[in-house]
């Protein structure tokens, strides 16, 4: 059965190649470093010079589809860890036909491998795993040895966008970004009652403002590179 | 009948004129800002060299008097616009015969003039009124106008600790501190549900936390000064 399953999945991802930018195939195996560079050509893969907003964890793919459709001025890559989960993303994608996604089957710890410095306007992390257990927290993705990645990769007036429902992960990452340089803005503590508009919402914050609990949101950004 | 209650606060004020830092009677008239310095001396004032700390908009003193019995080893001063409320606070103190707290009728905006360059270890800031309308931003008691004035006063290492009932006026400061220069920790966005010890309750705390509001609570530094 399992076996069944694992060759179908074999069989999806060939299916939506196209939508997976190929180097990524290498990283299957979940280095959790890559030292040797191996920087992606933006303008090659997409064809264009827009610019490029990451998506960290993109699941099956409901916020990035949204927002490429929102958004055709913009190039999108959406990073996930699970080839389960990221295929479904691949398939919502491929079944549109939005030309402005690609994903990688990456770990956020592999970025500078493949992305230039300065070269990302916008990341976008979404419902992280909020890993709230004790000595978990450099697993956060919010931790300040992620921050400083991010700060690596992120252009002149760049900015993070985070979600997330769970209190414990926001007052974390409020503190973990100030403590690192970012200044906040926009950050609101009960999201689908503020006024927030063209919120474009993932799988969880459907689930989740179902049940009619808060959605934390904050946007932050490095004050010496928007002078 | 409002001669009687003014001329009651006279008789009231001046019994407990010991515990009002004298210059601040001059302030009585509200005056918006002060060009001239006229430095407090506080080891004049409390008799040693203990540190200082500031709560701006102390109310009736309750969390005043709490902190000054649980702190014997800190002087505080205790700033309020309004007379008839301080009058309140200085007789609680009074009452307790705790030495180790002095008052000023002043606006924060006056701090300048009578408290030293980075005088201070601590500024509390708690329940401010959140002044949510339109156009009343700079009058918040954290708006960046205020920052850079505890800025100033602020001694090496020196803490600024905020407690809110109210959301926006949390989201407002949360990014006014962080955009100003200041990192933030210990932020809760639910203090009586947090592991959060010796929190001492103000008036306003207690009434809200009774009707089960959340009460937001975070701690603010400035890091190039805590290196």
């Amino acid at each position: 059965m399992r076996m069944r399953r694992k060759h179908n999945l074999d069989e999806r991802l060939e299916a939506v190649r196209h939508l997976i930018i190929e180097r990524t195939i290498e990283d299957l195996n979940m280095k959790t470093s890559v030292s040797q560079k191996d920087y992606i050509n933006f303008k090659e893969v997409f064809g264009n010079d827009n610019p490029v907003h990451l998506e960290i964890g993109c699941g099956k793919g409901r916020f990035i589809a949204g927002l490429a459709r929102f958004r055709p001025d913009v190039n999108f890559i959406a990073i996930e860890m699970l080839s389960n989960v990221i295929v479904e993303a691949c398939e919502r994608i491929d079944k549109e036909g939005l030309k402005n996604v690609r994903f990688m089957i990456l770990r956020a710890e592999c970025l500078p491998s493949y992305f230039p410095p300065h070269s990302v306007s916008k990341i976008y992390i979404n419902f992280p795993t909020p890993l709230p257990q004790k000595g978990y927290e450099k697993q956060r993705l919010t931790n300040k040895k992620f921050l400083e990645i991010y700060k690596d990769i992120l252009a002149m007036g760049g900015e993070i966008y985070h979600k997330t429902d769970n209190r414990g992960m926001f007052e974390y990452t409020v503190c973990e970004l100030s403590q690192n340089g970012f200044a906040l803005k926009n950050l609101t503590l009960d999201l689908h009652n503020s006024d927030c508009k063209d919120n474009i919402m993932t799988e969880h914050e459907y689930k989740y403002t179902e049940m009619d609990m808060p959605i934390y949101k904050l946007e932050a950004y490095l004050p010496e590179r928007n002078k």
